[in-house]
């Protein structure tokens, strides 16, 4: 989903950074000619991410590399199972492995997390999306991941959607002058999200027609009245002290979006492991 | 500490990423005059990561910003306290603002994880360090925070050390023909580290007198055996199944160095707030 | 308002297109400490678009240049008007010239030209806005000067608006399964906008609550029954075989947007000339 | 022509540019298999050029993708005709097909522009050529249209080639000591044209056995007493005010070069059409 | 050896500063179908380096260009020897020779004379060495070069060890006090080695248990003096003056390692031409 | 002369290449506030070049370092001179160190030999040039420093002039039909250079009217034919087999450029030091 081009410079950039100019182990101990086959095996129970990039960045790096799997990103993986067999040639398969298995790592890290959360909230109209907390270098990647546990996408930057916050409202004289403002310039393509905090910005920003409200940080009481206030007529999103423990009282109350930041910010790497075997040597 | 030149990358490719080209609800509705003043504050206790590389990124985005503290790298700050001052545009202070604090978070998160593990094992002599099971782009920021939390870090990359897996040693045909054929071609600036799995592997590494000998998901009494066999003479490193639980007592039977790939893999952003008064408007 | 680590690399690529490695002529023949004095004077009227950018490019490159301007973006110039005064060494003055005026020109030409079209249309509520029809590598400077001149800018990017064309309605099997597939993965922070070619079509978008629709080359009768059909539910947005002709009619009508293609796509530049005049030597 | 590594660059960048991350409304709504044909169908009459770039950015985003033609840049294309047909994934070709659009219209609109002023001075022997007043980030594409429509370039670079403007001479003290002072220093390979204004300026720089003399906007019979005088010792360029209205009679009088910067200032993109037909979806 | 994706950026940037654009002669003169064979052929004797990266590069440039060859980096070759067939579209092989030559000339020129200079002290225990005096942007290149000519590599870049100068000792207040400074941070992969000019200063060294002991400048008896005191605890490296001409007598006395920054500062190019024969045309 | 875009570009690149991520030595041990004075001190006579660059790299760096010098390049440096004085932070000029040196040391090499080779024929007046058997990545660097020792470039790259090489012509069918076919497509900016072998093929490219003749490893008596038959009407450049010995014999006879390989593709560094002395530690 997720172009190539943007993909291979990453994939890139991730090597670089891994090798720098050459694996001292791998090029001077294992000849050349040597070939190996190695199983990707699960080592916990998680959701499937970073498969496809996981393949392009062998093959990248050595395209007599092939990868076979009948896993695709988001399918649920157990605790022993075995995600995909690779062929080729030893250096080559020892030399990226590391930086495969962190970038997939990382990504099933995400799209479990989010797969649970989004679970626990599955009988709720409520959608799970992340925030712009992410890891620097790697946001589309991340937001990849949460999508593939079921999430969806909060806006990708600061261009492509506008978010007005309290220091917006304040420098523009108020919700009212802060939309009118941004609305004579804004595209027609862009939505228009505005924070709030309590009841009486509620109604500000609903005169106003934003697109998105956010309640911010919120008491479940008040974003009750927010919400029957709201009567449909914007995407109400609550954001702020969210945790596993409270999101299925605050999804239930009706809440059309809960903007996680932990998602991408906090992530514990799913636990797998390369069995390298060599054929040839 | 890291050069300025490898931050300055990092900031704009970090900045690139979360403004494309503008800041929609900033640049549309805040005047370009507007000054604004902000507090960084705490809203947990940690240690601070990242504080001079927030302070470069706000000013390499914009020279007017001034940015006081007192506080640096490895101190302790207290829930509520106040981290820095920040004085400047508006418009530039809300625009920087979440790529700044994506930054500080993760590595205050990394600082913080490691220095509780490192007080765990403080009676004892033993080493913590990294691995290269690293985010992919910023493995020398996320290093840089296992150093500043107390730990210490493993190899940058490939090419810097040289550690001898199993499948070089089986490719090689034995632990001593690994070590010898790399030996001829290893510069001498170079450490070579090996892994093994058994007391047996521990003899053939040692008589091959490689410099570092990492334990692999041993047992603690195979350690124990270890660790006296070895006498002092290598390095020994443990990696493998360590955790907050288990790490003091395998610490305290005199293991030099335990490597931990969670410092960098699975980390928590500590939590920290931006609030910012605007002055001139 | 466009981020200047953006600018910055558009202007480095820009110099290094248009040097290369030096100045041969004024490397070779001007000597170091010459100091000159310039002034840019219009050669005909335009609405002046890119001065900030002109005055980054030379100070980019030669810090001691100063340039004084009491000009700024959207300003409408006269012919035989001055609109800044350069001071600085002679050599940079000349070596970063036309690349300065290059860009200049090209971004008064697009905001000259949205301007007389903004104009034409001035007493009715529609809206001009740019397409994706922009020259590589530059569209975000053109965007701003499509703003600068009094329109507003369509999506910057297939990642910041979903627009359903022909082909994925087709694939999806109309367009309320095209709608439907496509929001169960959307951000809520991304609109919808759809290309209908009649009236039929119309009222599936309509049911299906987009965002937007598009009414594509559509006679202007049929876009007079569009608006009413639609009775202000959705934003309406006309596209294909609009000129300067025709486009009174159209926003007439009651449109809410016309987006046009030629105001990036096929640009006049502004004529401009700088005078140089060497003060020391 | 152009090489290919140059040319891959453009491709990455025009991509990145327009699809940033992912194409939503493509990605969210075609299926992955999904197979379709397009033809690339002209609708109006103009000179084509890109096609060799708009064939390589399809195949560098999805080598699956095939294109056939027979058509080469140069080639006179009807309206209405056909210009190549194009089979692959529709998630691909929906994706690319902006892009390679924007670059084919805009290298066709120069092409075209070029070809019919080359056209309306055919029976002379003067060469038209274009200038440095390009589009920042594309001068070599702009240029190699150029060429295709039956232009020459005049220099890429100020590294490439000297031109000796007013400044120039006045900083040396004259022509004579502008040309010597250059000559010191200047490669062998490497021409040097020089500006003039008047006839007496023609003088000296023919004593200075430059390369080329520009006659810069001068009248008609200056020009030709330039000519007389010159006697075929230098080539002689004519720059400035030449219009399509003025070209032929300019020609005519025997100048060898003619240089517009309206060439690659100021292009109208050549109108073309893609017509996608879903084969498998 | 080197990883892919760093050869293939070197091999870029190459490639585009000897082309730029187009290469003029060959893409004007000779048709795009005309085929040739070349050989490349030696014109002294050396020591072959850079025959893969010489084969990466015309075949990243044109992948329809074969090459075909019996050599392998470190083969000796002799005066007019034949290294490789080469066979392609000739505007490729015209446009890639020259930088293709470039790489190999210099690289060869580096093991050729590493491997005179190993071959003077070959009865000897010695190790050769390089430093980091090397032509920025190719030193891994050139690194790589000592090694195929029978040296090894000494550190590559100021992070993957820890040499510690006068400067550091100064500032450290002596031998003892810079390596526990430094031990307290370093990790416990990374080497130290420190410079000595006298044998009280081989003394405290020793005492800090460094790993590797520079004799920096020192004379032949107190280098002798020195491997006594050693007695094989420490790596020792001979630095500083030493030349062809006194190597061996070094050498002989057992110093482990001399470092010599000519290897790379200083080389000479192997001389090698190629030969083209056109096939089709 | 060469633009600081340019330069900058380089700068980083080199640092980078040397540092990687911290200067392990320098940073651990030496404390950030101490402060050190360096002075460049000549170990052999040569002509200075890179200074410039070399002061650029370090403020570059760590803009708190001030360099003082009254030298600049080409001038003549005597053993035991100081070239200048570095003032700053200890860390950074410890850091910068090497690599400002290794880029200062090449381009010295290159100067002095230049000019040494210039010297050699000071009576005559042939011009000595550079080629473009240059080391990748520093081509510019190179052709600079060999104008400062007193030589001339030959072209920068494939795409500023013109070669006319043995193939070229077989390919066209002659002599006559290469600059033909040539001069059809060629810029009137682009100079035409013809390598030539023998007598018979200096006729046929005088017929042609180049602008360059390139007598290729002619044997002397053959190069006085040539100049005389040429009788000044077109550059007459020799290549091939000339050395220090040699070249006073042929620029003798009247050739007007001789252009030599190896003073960029084999180059001597020239012997500096840098002292540096703490002042505040």
């Amino acid at each position: 989903m997720i172009n190539d081009i943007y993909i291979n410079k990453l994939i890139d950039k991730s090597l670089e950074e891994d090798i720098n100019y050459i694996d001292i182990a791998t090029d001077l101990i294992i000849p050349e000619y040597s070939k190996s086959s190695a199983i990707l095996m699960a080592k916990q129970d998680f959701i499937l991410c970073g498969i496809d990039i996981f393949t392009k960045l062998f093959k990248r790096f050595d395209n007599r590399i092939n990868i076979i799997t009948d896993k695709k990103d988001g399918d649920e993986i157990y605790n022993k199972e075995i995600i995909c067999q690779i062929e080729g040639p030893t250096r080559s398969i020892l030399t990226c492995e590391r930086t495969a298995l962190n970038i997939l790592q990382h990504l099933s890290g995400i799209s479990t997390n989010t797969n649970k959360i989004v679970n626990l909230i599955k009988e709720t109209d409520t959608t799970i999306t992340d925030t712009r907390k992410t890891i620097p270098g790697i946001r589309m990647f991340q937001k990849y991941a949460v999508m593939i546990g079921g999430g969806k996408n909060h806006r990708y930057n600061l261009s492509d959607m506008a978010m007005i916050k309290e220091n917006h409202i304040i420098s523009a004289g108020g919700i009212k002058n802060a939309v009118e403002t941004l609305r004579k310039k804004i595209s027609h393509t862009t939505k228009i999200e505005i924070e709030v905090t309590n009841i009486k910005e509620l109604y500000l920003a609903l005169q106003s027609k934003v697109d998105i409200i956010m309640l911010d940080n919120m008491e479940i009481q008040t974003m009750k009245d927010a919400i029957k206030i709201n009567n449909k007529k914007c995407i109400l999103e609550a954001s702020g002290n969210i945790t596993e423990e409270n999101i299925l009282e605050i999804a239930s109350i009706g809440i059309d979006v809960i903007s996680m930041g932990c998602l991408t910010h906090s992530v514990k790497a799913s636990d797998v492991s390369l069995i390298v075997t060599m054929n040839e040597n």
